[in-house]
C-alpha cells in the first residue's frame, strides 16, 4: 500500500486541516473537531441549517459541498467510521440560526444511532431537529453495516434539491416534507472494478481477479449481488439500468436526472464513455435525461468503479432546485 | 487491464460523445471531429477565441474548461497522441469570431507541430493567431517527446489568466503580452506513485516496486528523475518545494498561486493532506500563498501521484484573474 500521508491515524485530521486552509473562503474548521462549517456565513441567516457527515473517505462528499446553496455544515468521521454524537451536535448548534437544522443521513446503522443522539440532545438546547435517511443504493437488502438499503451517491442530489430549498428560505417543516417526497425517487446502484484500501488496514476490502468486475458493492467494501467477467461499458449500462428499471419501470415521456458517479480510481474518460452508453439506452427507452452530471462525487477512496443514480423528476421544482447556483468547493455552478 | 469501455479505439470519440451528451449547456462536438466548442455562443462575440488540445487522457483537461471566461474550443487527440492540423485548423475557425484566436500550447514535440501547421493554414484564411507554449515542468530538460521542459499541470493556470482576459476583452496582442508574462513564473513538479495504463497498450507504461515512487514522471509516463522508497507526505513535499525553491529562491513577502494535482488515480483526502504539508512548509518560508486549489486538473489516466504547482504573482491583476468567475463542466466559480 502506497499512500500519500504522514500518519494512518492522522489523516482524517491533516485532510480536514488541509480542506480549511485551502479553501478558507469556502470552510472554517471548527475549535479542534473533525466539522467543517461555512465561512459565508451572512449566507446563512435566517435561513434553515443543513447538515450531513460520516465516515472520511468519500470525498469531495461531504465537506466539499458546503457553501451557499447547499451544506451548512458536515462532520468527519474516521475513515469508513461514524462520527461521534458530540461532533455532530457542535455541527447542529454551529447551522443553527433560529430556524432549525435539518440532517441528512446515510443508511448506516452506526450513523443513524449517533446522528439520532446528537438529536435529542440538540433537543434538550431547543434545537428543532429533522432528519432523513437516505436510502438509494438498490442493490442488496440488509447489508454489512446497514439494515434495509444503504445510502449512497443519489444523496448528493438531496443535499442540492434541500440545499436550493433551504437557501430559498424553505422551513424545516417544508424542507422535511420535500425530502420525504424526493427519497422514494432516487435510486442507485454502481458496479466495481476493484476495492477500496483503508490507510490503517493496509490491504483492500476485497479481491477481485484481473479479469472480474462485482456488482452492486457497497462504498466501504460491502458486498455486492454478482461478481462475473468484465464486460464492456454498453453491457456494464444495460445491467445496472435494467435493475434500475425494475425500480422504476421505465415509461417513454418520464424525466430523470442522471449522476454518473466515479468511485476514485475511474478516471473521467471511463466516466464520459460510460454516461455516453447510458444516456444512448435511455433514450432506446423513451426517457428524457434533463439533468446530468459525470464526476467524482461519492468516493470510496481508491477505488474503481462507478456508480449510476437515477432521480424521477415528479416535480418541476426538483429539477430547478438541482440547477440552483451554489458556491462550494466541488460543485460546479450547477 | 480492466477499463471501462467499449472498443479501444473508439474510446476518445465516445469520450467525446459522452461530454457533449452529459453537458450540451456547456459543450458541443464539431461535426464529425474530436472537437468540442463552446455552447455559450453569445459569450464569445468580439472577443479572442482561446483554444487549446493535446492527447485524450488528462480529462478535465482540457474539455473541461470550456466555457465562459475560459476556453473557446479543445481539440482533443488520440490518447496522448497530439489532434492533426486539419482538426485544429477547424478549432481556430469555430474560435473566431473576428479578434483572432489564441493557442495555448503544452511543449511537447508533436503538438507544436501541428498547431504550427494548423496556425499556417489559418493565415491563409486570414485568421490572426498567436500562441504560447506552456513548459512547466520543471523536472527534467528534454524528455521523450519534448524538446526542453514538458507542459503539465500549470497549464491550467495559463488558461484561468488567459480566459479571464480573453472575456474582459483582452485583445490578441494582450492575451499574447500577458501569456509571456506569466509563462516564466509558472513552475510545476510531480511524483508518480503508480504509471498508467493506455487502453490499447494494456500494461502500465512502467513499473514500480511495491514500496517505490519516482519523482518528475512526466502526464504520459515520460520518466523522471529519480526513484526511491515512498515517503510520508511531509517529505515528499519538502522534495518538491526544494525543487521549486530551486527555480523561485523563496522570498518572505513573495506572493504564490498554489495548486496540488491529482494524478487521476489519487483520492482527494491525500491530495489534501499533502496541500495541508505543502502550505505549512511555504508558511515556513514566509511564502504568501492567496489562491489556493486541490483536485484532479490535468491527468494521466489512472495514475496515482500528485503534481505541484506555484505560479509567483507579480502582477495584482493575475490574482484577479485566477478569481475571474468561470462557467464551465470542471472548474468551480473560482
Amino acid at each position: 500500500m502506497k499512500k500519500i500521508m504522514n500518519d494512518a491515524t492522522q489523516i482524517v485530521t491533516e485532510m480536514v486541516d488541509g480542506m480549511a486552509l485551502s479553501y478558507p473562503e469556502y470552510v472554517k474548521r471548527l475549535d479542534d473537531l473533525l466539522v467543517l462549517v461555512r465561512s459565508q456565513e451572512e449566507s446563512m441567516t435566517n435561513k434553515v441549517g443543513l447538515i450531513t457527515g460520516g465516515g472520511t473517505g468519500h470525498e469531495p462528499a461531504s465537506a466539499g459541498y458546503i457553501g451557499e446553496g447547499m451544506l451548512s455544515a458536515v462532520v468527519c468521521g474516521q475513515i469508513f467510521s461514524s462520527p461521534t454524537p458530540d461532533q455532530i451536535l457542535a455541527a447542529i448548534q454551529t447551522a443553527d440560526h433560529g430556524k432549525g437544522v435539518f440532517m441528512i443521513i446515510m443508511n448506516y446503522s452506526g450513523d443513524i444511532m449517533n446522528f439520532d443522539m446528537a438529536r435529542e440532545m440538540a433537543v434538550m438546547d431547543d434545537i428543532d431537529v429533522r432528519f432523513i435517511v437516505v436510502d438509494d443504493d438498490i442493490a442488496v437488502e440488509d447489508s454489512t453495516y446497514t439494515q434495509g438499503r444503504r445510502g449512497v451517491a443519489g444523496t448528493v442530489l438531496m443535499e442540492k434539491i434541500l440545499g436550493a430549498a433551504a437557501d430559498s428560505g424553505a422551513s424545516l417543516s417544508e424542507i422535511e416534507a420535500l425530502a420525504k417526497q424526493v427519497l422514494p425517487n432516487l435510486k442507485t446502484i454502481g458496479v466495481a472494478l476493484s476495492a477500496a484500501t483503508v490507510p490503517e488496514v493496509g490491504k483492500p476490502g476485497f479481491t477481485l481477479a484481473e479479469d472480474e468486475v462485482e456488482y452492486g458493492v457497497g462504498i466501504h467494501s460491502e458486498p455486492g449481488y454478482r461478481r462475473e467477467e468484465m464486460q464492456p461499458s454498453a453491457k456494464l449500462a444495460e445491467e445496472l439500468l435494467a435493475r434500475l428499471n425494475d425500480e422504476f419501470n421505465f415509461t417513454p415521456e418520464d424525466h430523470y436526472a442522471v449522476l454518473v458517479n466515479g468511485m476514485g480510481a475511474t478516471p473521467l474518460m471511463e466516466q464520459f464513455v460510460f454516461m455516453r452508453d447510458v444516456l444512448n439506452q435511455l433514450a432506446d427507452f423513451g426517457v428524457q435525461a434533463d439533468f446530468t452530471k459525470v464526476g467524482n462525487f461519492m468516493t470510496s477512496l481508491d477505488m474503481a468503479g462507478v456508480s449510476l443514480t437515477l432521480l424521477k423528476l415528479r416535480e418541476d421544482q426538483w429539477l430547478k432546485q438541482l440547477n440552483y447556483p451554489v458556491n462550494t468547493i466541488a460543485m460546479v455552478r450547477k
